[in-house]
């Protein structure tokens, strides 16, 4: 029987969650995988709220978990890029294998991190920084690597999937699905780094890196987030056959690659518009495998709790081992980016108009002078000078026209009341 | 850089798939993974078919490559269970890590192999031997090993679901999509393995050994294949709301497990009912994080190729470690078998009656008598006392109760005039 001991840093519900099942799961590992695991140390900034079953010293240093020469294995599950960066590099300094489920701090310092615990002959698990329970960073790592990919994209983001489910089942507000999000615990009060699309940009550079054997960063990637949707967006959408979905995604083209976070219009018969309520799921196309699909539960204590000890197994047992992971960003080559100007796409357009005669034809110049034809259009009913939603399905047409007639449709002061909202049809996405 | 030097036995589609993946990711394996592959023996009954650009050593004498020297890991593709059986077992014995694709080998002689493979301190991959290309091997064995399972199910055989799939959107005939198959090269010459469920039999049996961590056996589970599918099947459960699909599924109830090959009607919102064509798909349910799903191409040269190469890559790297793989059927206890027969289900029923006055009543009385009541039923129309079809859609029932009133039915000769079709609902077989 294999000893290894933890330490545990972060105390939440993931935190929690993660004690609790090794309480309960001890001996199934120990039967199922060889490995006894014992928690020693928790460091948390409140060890009053640590439930008094757990057997481990709880204390609020974290630093000084990081030296203790009796643990293995550091988990790091209090996010951020601060504090979290600096406990990580401790531990990888004192010779500690670290598992985290910061998606932040793998994003913007896994460079540097993966130098580090290459350089002690350590190993970083990160399974659970990416839609949780899917174990898409094994596969990726693991099973998917002789293949060439051409695109991987996703359902990233738990909290945005309910809210764009909850509009659709209960033909809610935007702003009353946040509210039930929120009330239910899967929003944050200050919902920004879900509803914007900063979380899943994270992820799908985390993914990208990964798939494409080359280091990506945030900053490349073009992020729009679902605050703009309206109600009728969905049920537009719905009708024309297509759920809109926040879709983060990755293709090669020409030997670049193309990032974006972006709500999509994906069809019915697409794997992806069926994973509702907060799952998520990872889509990718590939040189010899083809399609494939992972779902499942993205968030929520335990599905994170279950890829953290997954890992915490994983490397565990591997932590004498001379080898040690290899597909790691800190070997690859910079990303080289393309631009999406020249890509093209379908797209949903709405305009919010004053219903005047003369409107559609002016707008529909407009998108003729970039080459951009339309496949069907609707016009909401509405009292004559009275605001009014005119709806427009392309066909396919170059992206960078299509932000360029945007603009100077919404220029159009006199007709046009609020900014074009704008979404692309997912099949022309490079992702199937 | 680490050197791996493989010997390849069966030169068919797959392995001849392998050599070329092998020949053209050569550099980028190197630089994704930092192993250097070598193909340097194939052994093959027509060694005079392996095209002439492969550099390693042709010959068809399998069992004097399992005792070259310099040979790390040992490719099995010949599929069977008697050559093959020999030829893992000398290469174990000779000191080689095996991969195989070979599904029937691994579920009717894993036991004494894998305690073979321990012995020595070796290890044997077969990510190929279930579901192709999707890693559901490396994510039981690795990443959902935190959960306890509760079900794990799926559609295990491309044939058969590409038939299924055929007999729906050309509206053929089981005969026709059957040849079609035949004639894409789908399915073999004689179909009896795929169609019949066998092969579905040796996927779910080592699943679920991986998922229960118990030893499971082909011989408990119950199997029904599609061969007795009409098209009027298809497009009754289609009109029900369901899609009719091959599935074999494996569940805890009770501590006890219960497993089954057969024809179910899977509700069309659920993720299985959508997964078309050749592709598979596995789906669980865990404790900890919750359902989840994969799907991707679960057959063909290059998909099963690149699963063979994922665990060359993956156990080529861990060939001199001390950890070796340690969730294998050598360590587990027996299954316990649950029985059927107080499961409850709901059931599509199909009768083949004269259309004569009485017919209906007659089989209402026998459900009725064994507490099945009907949810819905549809009489084809035809000519008075000529052959016709009545569709039943049951409540929820015992399933030992259908099988006596199938029987009972079934033996009035007087009215029905071919065996009783019958298919359960998936929402009730334990599996969502």
């Amino acid at each position: 029987m294999k000893k290894c001991n933890i330490g545990l840093v972060g105390a939440g519900t993931v935190g929690i969650g993660l004690l609790e099942m090794i309480r309960d799961q001890k001996e199934a590992i120990r039967m199922k995988t060889g490995l006894d695991l014992t928690v020693l140390e928790v460091a948390t900034r409140t060890p009053n709220k640590v439930p008094s079953w757990v057997e481990a010293k709880v204390s609020n240093d974290t630093l000084s978990l990081t030296k203790n020469p009796s643990i293995d294995i550091v988990v790091e599950l209090i996010g951020g890029t601060t504090s979290s960066l600096e406990i990580v590099q401790s531990a990888l300094n004192n010779g500690k294998t670290v598992v985290t489920a910061n998606k932040a701090l793998i994003s913007e310092h896994g460079e540097g991190l993966f130098a580090l615990a290459q350089k002690q002959a350590l190993e970083i698990g990160y399974e659970a920084a990416v839609a949780g329970s899917i174990p898409i960073v094994r596969a990726l790592r693991n099973s998917l690597v002789p293949n060439q990919f051409s695109s991987i994209s996703g359902i990233l983001n738990g909290t945005t999937n309910f809210i764009l489910t909850k509009m659709e089942v209960d033909q809610l507000s935007y702003k009353d699905a946040l509210k039930l999000a929120q009330d239910l615990g899967y929003a944050e009060a200050d919902p920004t780094f879900d509803v914007e699309g900063i979380d899943v940009a994270h992820k799908i550079s985390i993914l990208a890196n990964l798939a494409f054997a080359c280091k990506t960063h945030r900053e490349n990637i073009e992020v729009k987030g679902i605050s703009s949707i309206q109600d009728k967006d969905i049920s537009n959408a719905l009708a024309m056959g297509y759920r809109i979905k926040l879709i983060g995604s990755a293709f090669m083209r020409n030997g670049k690659i193309l990032m974006s976070v972006q709500p999509s219009l994906v069809p019915l018969d697409h794997p992806l518009a069926n994973v509702m309520f907060e799952k998520n799921a990872v889509y990718y196309t590939t040189s010899h495998s083809g399609a494939g699909m992972l779902i499942g539960s993205g968030a929520g204590a335990y599905p994170t709790a279950s890829a953290v000890l997954a890992d915490i197994i994983y490397y565990g047992n591997r932590r004498n081992d001379t080898s040690k992971e290899f597909l790691e960003i800190n070997h690859f080559p910079g990303a080289i980016y393309g631009k999406f100007d020249e890509e093209k796409s379908r797209y949903y357009l709405r305009f919010t108009t004053i219903d005047k005669p003369g409107v559609l034809a002016e707008i529909a110049k407009i998108l003729g002078k970039y080459n951009i034809s339309i496949s069907s259009m609707q016009q909401e009913e509405s009292m004559e000078n009275e605001p009014t939603s005119v709806v427009i399905l392309t066909h396919s047409a170059k992206e960078g026209d299509y932000s360029k007639s945007i603009k100077e449709i919404d220029s159009l002061k006199e007709i046009i009341k609020e900014p074009t909202i704008s979404f692309p049809l997912m099949e022309n996405m490079g992702s199937n």
